[in-house]
This record gives C-alpha cells, structure tokens and sequence, in this order.
C-alpha cells in the first residue's frame, strides 16, 4: 500500500501542473514536443515585442549591470565582453565574494529541499517562462557575444534553450516521483505481520557548478542549472568570461522569480569572471561544489574529468569532437548536397554539432544523377556551399560571425592544412563583409580534400568552417572510421548517406559501436547539426566528446539521493 | 505516436514476464516484496535439499573447482581460503588470463546489447532462479567464507542477496524501458509536417568490475553484478580471496545460464586471486573495465574513487562508517534494550550496518521504568548484550565467528581503547567456544562508555563487535553529533530512540543533514542493520560510507547510454 506524497502546497503548483504533466508525456514517448514558440514572429511574441527586447539589450549597453548587486561581492566588477560583430559591450558584472556565496548557497538549500520535487518543478516553470518573455533581449545578448546570426541567437538562444531547460526539470521530476513519498510495508510473519512506515525525502547533493561556453551562452548551460536546481541543490552559474550577458540575465531572472516563490535568492548566483580568469577552476576546487556541468574545450573538460572527478564532485561536460558523414550513394544527389552546404554553412561550422569529416570511397558513389568519383564528388559539394553563401547580405543570416581568433586562424589555414595531409583545397574559404556590422570576420566555409590515410590531420577537431572530404578505400572503410574515429575522438553527431538498406543497418552498428547518434539520408529541412529537445539526446555520453546527454536519466539521477525514515505503526 | 517496442523473441521471455511485472510493481510501491524465501526450512525448500546442499558444499572441499576451467587462464591455480570456523577449505581457481579474457568478455557484449533490454532481464531473472535452488550449498560456503552463523549465511547468502539482485535488474529494466525503441517524430511545418522516425538502442558501457568483500561475498555483489549485466555490459567477478567460493558458484551458474540461453560465457567471468595479490586495482587500471563496484575497506575504496573515477571509469562503492543511534527516551525500556542487543550481537556487529556509537545525554533518559543516568542506561544495555549471549550454543547461532585479526584485535583491546578515550569498558568481550567448531574465534560484544569530547576515538570504524555509549550534553548535542560525524566519516545506518515527536522530527532532520536513513523507535523484530530489498536502499551515496544506493535509479541508470538514429519516412 502507497500513501499518496504530501506534496507542500504553492500557489505555482497549479499554475505549471498541466504544463508538467504534458512533458512528462512528451519526455515519455519522445514525439515532438515543444512549449516555446521558435519562430520569433509578431504574430507569435506580440507585436513590438522585437524592438522592445531590442531596446531592452541596447539599453544595457555601456552600463553596470546591476540586477545582481545584491549578490554578495568583494565590490569589484568585471566585464571585457566584445562583439564578434564589432562593438565593445562596455557592461560590468559584480564580482562574486565565494567565501560568503558559497556557504549562503548551501544555507539556500534546506528550504528548496524541504519544498519537494514537484514545487521545485513549478518553481523552474515558472523561471522558464519568465525567460522566455525575454527572448528577443536575449537574441541581442546572445548574438553580440556568441556571433551567432539573429535568428538563431533568437531561437537557439531563447525559446530552444527554454525546452532544453524545460526537459532538465522534466526529467528530474520524473525520476524524483518515481519513488512515493511514504509507504506502509508490511510483512508478513508469525503472528501480527510486521509494519512499517517508511518515508523517502529527496536531497540535493549541495551546490552544482554550471560552466558555459561561449558559442551557446545558454543552450549549453541550461539543462545543467535547471538538472540540478530541480533536485534540491543550489547552483552557481560561472559564464565564457566572453559571453557573460545572456546567463547574467538568466541568473537575474532565475533569483527574481525564486524570491516571489518565497525562496532565497543564493540558489542561483552568478560568477562572472575576467577574460583569462581561473574562476572555473577556483570554484571546481570548492568543498561546496558538489556538481559540475561544464560545456568548452577539452583541455579544461579533461582537467574536470580526471582531477573534480577525483574529488567526488559529479562532473558532466561537452567538450570537443569530429563529427562524422559517411556518403554512400544518394538517390538525391542535389537535395544531399543542399543538406550538407547548410550544415556546414550554419554559424560558420562553429557548432559542435556541425560536420567535419565526410567520408567517400575513391570508388566514388552512386547518385540519381550519375556515378560520380570522389573528386566529383567534393568538386559538387564545395560549389554547392559557394552557391548557397554566393550573396553576402543573405550568407551572414546563416553564417554569422566569426567568434574567436582560433577559428579565424584555423579557416585562414586551409593552404597549410591540406598540404599537411597532402590534399587539395576543394573550396577555398571567402571573406564576407556584413552589411550591418562592417568590423565582423565573416568567412564562409572552406573544405580540404584528402586521403583516409592522414587521419593525424582529420581526427584534430577544427572548429569553425574547416571540413574534410575523405577519400576511403571502400563504404566499409568509411564506417569502419566512423566506428574508431568516434570512440577515440569523440563526436557530437555522424550522418550517413546510402540507398542501401544493409549498408544503412551496417551504419546504425557503426554508430552504436562508436557511441554516436546517426542521422540517416537527411536530405530535407532536418539537419545533423540540430537537435529536438524530449525527442533527440544532445550527445550520447558514450564517446569522448560528452560524458553526458540532454537529458536522459543518468543526467538527472545522481543529482539527488534519498534518505528513508521508518517506523513501526 | 509511439510505435510498440520490437523486442527480439526469446523462450525466456514468457517464463519471466509475471516475475518482472510484479518486480516492478514493488520497485515502484517500495512496498514489502520477496521472490526468494528466507526460510530454510524443508516445508518451503523441500525435503533433503538442506542435507543436498550441505553434500554439494562438502564435496567441493580440497578440489579443484573445474566448472570454470573453461575461462581464458594463465594455468595456474589459486585459493588460500580458510574458514573462519577453522577448517581449510583446500579448494583452487584456474586464474584469469586478463589479456584473453577481457578482449573475450568485450567481444560477448554485441549480442548481449541486441538481445535488448528485457531478454537480458528475463536472462537475468533465470540465472538468479537458478541460484536460488543452489541456496543450503551457498549457505555452507558463505558460512565457511565469512563466519556467519548458518541460518544467516543462508538468508543473506542466498535468497535475500537473491533479491537484492532481482531489484537491480528490476531497476535496470525500467529505466532501460522508461524511452520506447522507436518513435515516429512529427513536427509541423509549412506544407508538410517533418516526420522522422528514431530508433533508440540501449548499449552498455562495456566490461563491468565488481569487487567483493569478505564478510558478504554475495550479498554486496549481487547488485552490481546484475546492475551491469542487465545493461548490456560484461562482468568480471573479482571475490575477496578469503572468499572466493560464493561468488565461484555464483560465475558458474551465471555462465551456465547465459550459454543455455544462446549467449557468450565471457559475458561473466571470475577472477580469483591469491591472499595479497593486486588483482583487484590490475583489473582497476585496465581500459576495458567501464564500470567498478567494490565493497571493502575505505583505503582502496579511497583510491578507486580518486584515481579509478579520473580515468572515466564509473565507481560505485561502500567503505566504512561509523552507525549511529541517538537514545532520548523509550516508553518500552525492555525491548530497546533487546532489540539493541541482538543488533550489537548479530554477526559478532561485522555488519556494514551494524550500530557503533550510542548517544546519550548526560542528563540521562526517560523510560517506562522511570529516568536512568547515562552510566545506568550503559550498564543496563550491557547487561541486555550479555544475557542475550549467555548461553554458547545458542549465542554461537547469532554471533558466528569472528572473520579476520583485525576484528579480534579491535574486540581484544577494549581496555586500551577505554583508556584512549578516559572512559569505561561498560561491558568485557567473552570468548565463546562454538560447540561444533573449537577453532572458531567467537567473542561476545564489548562495551565502552566515554564522554563526547573523545571524538577521536569513537569517530574511528571499529569493525567487528566493539560499540560506544558516548555521553553527550544533550539529545540536541546527540543530534548534531550524528549529523556531523555520519557527513564527515559516513554510515550505513542510524537511529534514535524517543517518545518526543519533536526529537523524531529534529532527528529525521540530522539524519537528511547528514544524509543516512533512520530507523525510529526499533522495538521489535526489526534491525536497523536489516534492510529489505524492494523497499529500504542499502546505503544512501550521500555521505563518506557508500557514494551508492542498492539500488536506486542512479546505481543503474549510467551503467547504459543511448544511441539515437533517426530518418525521414
């Protein structure tokens, strides 16, 4: 017999019950599901709602950002965030004063824990919502620190972010609720049975550690924040020194609404750093930091997994990977190559989901358009990308800009690059001049051709808009690569492309045995770079790339433990 | 639209599903289930299987074992064990060759992992069947690894580790089945709808380790064991060289199982060792192994946690602590008394859950039989541990026989350790003679009083039958005290003893502070060393003494990761 749990009662219980419910469902059968509009129309957000979150990012501009001053603080500020499209931001950021935010965070967390699972769920609604309220402002944040084009800094930095962050709590509350709150065991033995009372509480595991990155200041960060508020812990939120905006109004709004819900504001506090800073690393040595999630490059994300791991700190990252296409044949040869040039033109490859190693027997492959080499091959899909960034002033509504000077150093080597791996340059990258924003590097992607046998050049991750075509000796080959690439490298995404149906099952064995998700013969307005929230895992936690997915039960699980009572009744 | 799982066909599959459907009904409720019988008697086990298992124990004295002569082995042989009875057991293991088998156990996961969730499950439950009909000869060969007294090592040896392991792969299953095998994704969009149809493949993570201790060879294995085997990964079994034969019988009967059921052997294999050799952190440091379970002593549990966790390897394991029980009053004196006594004397207190350190205040207690004084509450509690075990033949039945030295050290230092604390020895260990065993080192609980401020002394894990009434200010103080000793040093187990509900409500605090269960009020015939599978976790993994929880959702859930692939359709 299970008691029903005695859920506390709040008043945003019932305003988020049918909203969590319906994710709960969605997380479950893993259809589309989506509660945050993506379109940034009029029709949707409301008219002037564009200009008004326009106007609410200028507005910040050139200023302190002072909706965290109550944060404790040592009294400095910090701020040297520069628009890939030009501008110096100019805004500053209170200095957080760790010796009292961290023990103010771990005081925050008995009444959040006491709250139960499903108001901290409601809680986390409701922030979400709130957020996206402000996805136009956030566009301009996330655009002027990440280059990101405005589009997708509006989607994926807003309404995409908030399912993300929307299927964090979701998960977390399924698996909270999975365990009733009290049951009355009884067993059976000579005599009376014996009886029991047992009650199961949640608790947190104390304070998570969110780091993010710079190319998705919130996409990226979100399911961390909200995994592990939803279960019962404090977070401190540490952004890209050059992307700090767009989680410090997070950051503000996550404290604005947990403080209406007659929280403390120390769940969530922000750690901005300087440009250079050691702040990650202080805040990962930290006794409090129980959590890390961690989103960036792999030398730091190594660091986390070996040494914060070390310490019993929970570490979750994203780092790096060369994500991976294997082209078979195609009965579609122009909607394939339509497909790859915007995957690969998409915020100029600085996705780590993005292509960079496309695999092609030199046998060549068969196409509705003919059989055509290798060579053919690249030469098509390099014209392909040209043609689809042939005009400026729409190509930087796709490409966007430019974010830091190692991608503007690895797509300015492309020369160097295939003479290293005795290649070609397919496509030579061409600079772009934005029509709007005159100091942003724009570059559209260049592609090296070269053969299998160079794999010390393909297997460096090349961020940015640096790919490969890959000469291989069969389609098996190619897989077989995609295989040991992945499980020694590590990939975000890989794509195959075959009429076949036994090459396609060979393929799915491929990705399985390299731990990567496998898009299959996408040659429409699905790309391998993009993912769907309550429908794909962001990662697969199964490769080096990620330790971790967005966001399945491993993500959520360990965030919290369980502490029974019992007694005889 | 979910589509229906496509689950492989298997004959196990129909003889298991009502057993996994109830299974998971109790997992959820947590209400009272068992699958295995605790009793061994003929009426539930039938005639002459006692008499059969005791033959089948016997026989195997001073032989080779050969059923896993079959393993990749180096050809040579070990087995050091001697029985805490008395008795050398005279029998000998083929040696694992690492370099063959663990390749071997890698290479048995692909079928494993495509069988799916619920043939590995039904598989699962087939083996530990099977086991169950092994249980009187598991019972002599726990009890003659670990010196438990019989009928315990029949219980813990064998149907209640029987469904502790039944509740891992009941775990594993419904986390495995919480997302369906395929979906078909429909988003809409101008024109036509995007549909996709994903596919989601749950793979392991490759080759699990479990490490098993000396005192409860299966019980402390099972869990993992099936943890990692119902998630599409390999075993290898490495038993605590004093205790090689449980888990021995345990491979093979996993190994007969898995090849009658059309599957590799090498999906488990045993790796015994010889006393004092490295195998363990061998097998620790070699890529294949993905996954670590270890039960044992905190220095190598410290090391696997520290340097096995920054090689990427997941850890699960349970150290030491120091079990706490805070008495404030009783209104039944008597059987607080009892109860305390049997679960001081139980095994000789070589439990992980068995109680160590007694707190009470200074001020004294109330009871039925009016206040006592903390040095009255200490006598009478002594004098409760010695009636009880004041009768060898049966106090023989109860407290079996002491496992190793360091457990005879502890017990024969109570003096020393008196004196180390400036406290008393409230009650002197007595050497019992087991009548049918005259070498068995059996002793019978020590006592010691001291006052709070000797945390040095009592902060240590005095494993084996040593306890501490620890006199404190106050019942607040007792509080604290548990709360901070179990966060710095760890336990598996707390309780108090009050008729306040206000200290019940504060003690329920201290213990989700310190983060342990809690046992109130234990009057009867439940143990707070006693937990039952289905409905109290062992452990919490929220303090020092165990980063795990038999078996909550974040003991299997990252034990497998998922593999999306997806195609228009």
């Amino acid at each position: 017999m299970t008691t029903q749990a005695t859920t506390p009662s709040h008043p945003l219980l019932d305003a988020h019950a049918a909203t969590l419910d319906e994710a709960a469902e969605a997380l479950r059968t893993r259809s589309f599901y989506s509660r945050y509009p993506a379109s940034p129309s009029p029709r949707v957000y409301g008219e002037g709602s564009a200009e008004a979150g326009q106007s609410a990012y200028e507005a910040r501009l050139g200023a302190a950002f002072t909706e965290l001053d109550d944060q404790p603080t040592t009294g400095e500020r910090v701020g040297d965030e520069v628009s890939p499209y030009g501008p110096t931001l100019g805004i500053t950021y209170p200095v957080l004063d760790l010796d009292e935010a961290l023990p103010a965070a771990r005081a925050a967390v008995r009444a959040w824990r006491d709250a139960g699972p499903r108001v901290r769920a409601a809680v986390c609604v409701e922030i979400i919502d709130r957020l996206n309220t402000r996805s136009f402002e956030m566009a301009g944040a996330v655009m002027h620190t990440s280059g990101q084009p405005f589009v997708m800094s509006f989607q994926a930095g807003g309404p995409e972010a908030q399912d993300r962050a929307l299927e964090a709590v979701t998960a977390a509350l399924v698996e909270q609720e999975r365990l009733p709150s009290s049951v009355i065991w009884e067993k059976p033995a000579k005599g009376e049975p014996l009886r029991l009372q047992k009650d199961y509480k949640v608790v947190g595991r104390g304070v998570g550690l969110v780091i993010g990155c710079n190319t998705f200041p919130t996409w990226n960060a979100y399911p961390g924040i909200f995994a592990s508020l939803a279960t019962a812990n404090a977070v401190v939120v540490k952004p890209h020194p050059r992307a700090i905006l767009p989680l410090a109004i997070t950051v503000a709004v996550c404290r604005e609404v947990l403080a209406e819900a007659g929280f403390d504001k120390a769940l969530v506090q922000l750690a901005a750093d300087r440009d250079g800073g050691t702040l990650a690393k202080d805040l990962a040595e930290r006794d409090e930091i129980a959590i890390i999630d961690y989103t960036g490059g792999p030398a730091f994300g190594a660091w986390l997994e070996t040494e914060a791991a070390a310490r019993g700190k929970l570490v979750y990252t994203e780092k790096a990977g060369v994500n991976t296409i294997v082209v078979d044949s195609t009965d579609s040869l122009r909607s394939t190559l339509g497909n790859l040039a915007f995957s690969l033109s998409l915020y100029s490859g600085q996705m780590c989901t993005a292509p960079q190693n496309i695999y092609v027997p030199k046998t060549g492959i068969d196409t509705d358009e003919g059989h055509l080499s290798a060579d053919e091959f690249a030469d098509r899909l390099g014209a392909a990308v040209a043609r689809f960034n042939g005009d400026d002033a729409k190509a930087v509504e796709i490409l966007g800009a430019t974010v830091n000077d190692r991608v503007r150093s690895n797509v300015a080597s492309l020369a160097e690059i295939a003479a290293e791996g005795e290649g070609r340059v397919v496509l030579d990258t061409r600079p772009v001049t934005h029509p709007s924003w005159p100091d942003a590097v724009v570059r559209t992607p260049g592609i090296v051709q070269l053969d299998v046998r160079h794999e010390d050049v393909y297997t460096q991750e090349y961020f940015g808009p640096v790919s490969f075509v890959i000469a291989t000796e069969s389609t098996e080959q190619s897989l077989a690569q995609l295989a040991d690439t992945v499980a020694e490298h590590g990939a975000m995404t890989a794509a195959v492309y075959s009429t076949s149906e036994a090459v396609l099952e060979e393929a799915r064995e491929a990705a399985a045995d390299g731990g990567v998700a496998l898009s299959e013969n996408l040659n429409g307005q699905v790309f391998v770079n993009q993912t769907s929230a309550f429908s794909d895992y962001h990662g697969t936690g199964a490769n080096p790339a990620a330790n971790a997915a967005y966001s399945d039960a491993a993500f959520v699980a360990n965030r919290f433990r369980v502490i029974t009572s019992r007694r005889h009744v």
